[in-house]
């Protein structure tokens, strides 16, 4: 997707040689005009694919699958990963590796919001080695819905969880992917997004 | 707000006397076409405030003041609850105490994000003692930003949060202010919202 590339060139950061930082228009300000051409794009890969509800993880990707149901007009639904008082007993719940963090995490969604009728799409910003994205298919999974793809903004090519993901025969749409960061420049694949 | 009230009337349940569930279109799964009516609603009472951000907090409120910005056509500012590796080192910090979880928590904005040429909407779903508005509060005036206003969902009027911040001169819009909950009924305010 061009208009982000762009966006990603003259508004992100690249630091050190892993991390892109796009928290001037993702994910800690958010323009919203940037994720309505996101939410757009999303829906012109994936709106053939009877998609009713999309899923995604607290809270970065919160926005932008509501942006993004916008123009599915479907329900969203964030899987938690804290726990709350008010969250339901009867939960989906799968268990997460953080890397970052170097310790596991639940992740769950209440078992009245995803069922066996679901076509869902998952959404998120970043896919580095793929846990969350996978615990979220995992939850699907669980509730015996249909995942019909997974959407990502930025996905870092230069890690394995696309190659995970694609592995399992999973739809992957990644609207731009990050070959490398050298010297602080960040070069996206040719083909990817 | 009629819509919202009936909304709650239909889909909410009361636990105890003090908890409204909403998670089946508020803050677990999300029905985009209700908050497409809160954001509209939001924007008819503060549409000449000049509004330049809309501030809130992971996570809840992330979803309806990104779906209000798009009224506003200005972008959404989130406040961090949890230490992030990518968050700026030069943040504006202030301490919220949590009566759920009775202790203290800090929410960040980077600096990068409020200014003091902003005027703010700050956004949330609930407003019960006040803490995260008032602290929400608190980081605009760091910045020397100017807080045009408060504007939430539900407001619980049994509770002293509304008073707190009214009492300081802040206009406070809630969308819904719930008297009290009696016998697992929900009791709405009748000038409330």
């Amino acid at each position: 997707m061009k208009l982000l590339k762009e966006k990603i060139i003259s508004d992100g950061k690249a630091i050190g040689n892993n991390i892109i930082k796009v928290d001037s228009f993702l994910n800690h300000q958010i323009d919203i005009n940037i994720l309505k051409e996101i939410g757009k794009e999303f829906y012109s890969r994936f709106k053939n694919e009877d998609i009713t509800k999309i899923l995604t993880i607290e809270a970065s990707g919160i926005s932008i699958a509501s942006i993004t149901a916008l123009y599915f007009d479907v329900p969203v639904v964030f899987a938690k990963k804290t726990k709350s008082l008010n969250l339901d007993e009867e939960v989906y719940s799968q268990k997460v590796f953080s890397y970052t963090k170097n310790r596991f995490y639940d992740i769950k969604v209440s078992k009245n919001y995803l069922n066996k009728e679901d076509n869902v799409l998952i959404i998120d910003d970043f896919l580095a080695r793929g846990q969350a994205a996978l615990g979220l298919y995992n939850l699907v999974r669980e509730s015996c819905g249909t995942v019909k793809g997974i959407g990502i903004v930025i996905e870092k090519g230069f890690q394995d969880g696309g190659n995970l993901i694609r592995e399992k025969g999973i739809r992957l749409e990644s609207l731009a992917v990050v070959k490398k960061i050298d010297d602080g420049k960040i070069i996206f694949q040719k083909n990817g997004g």
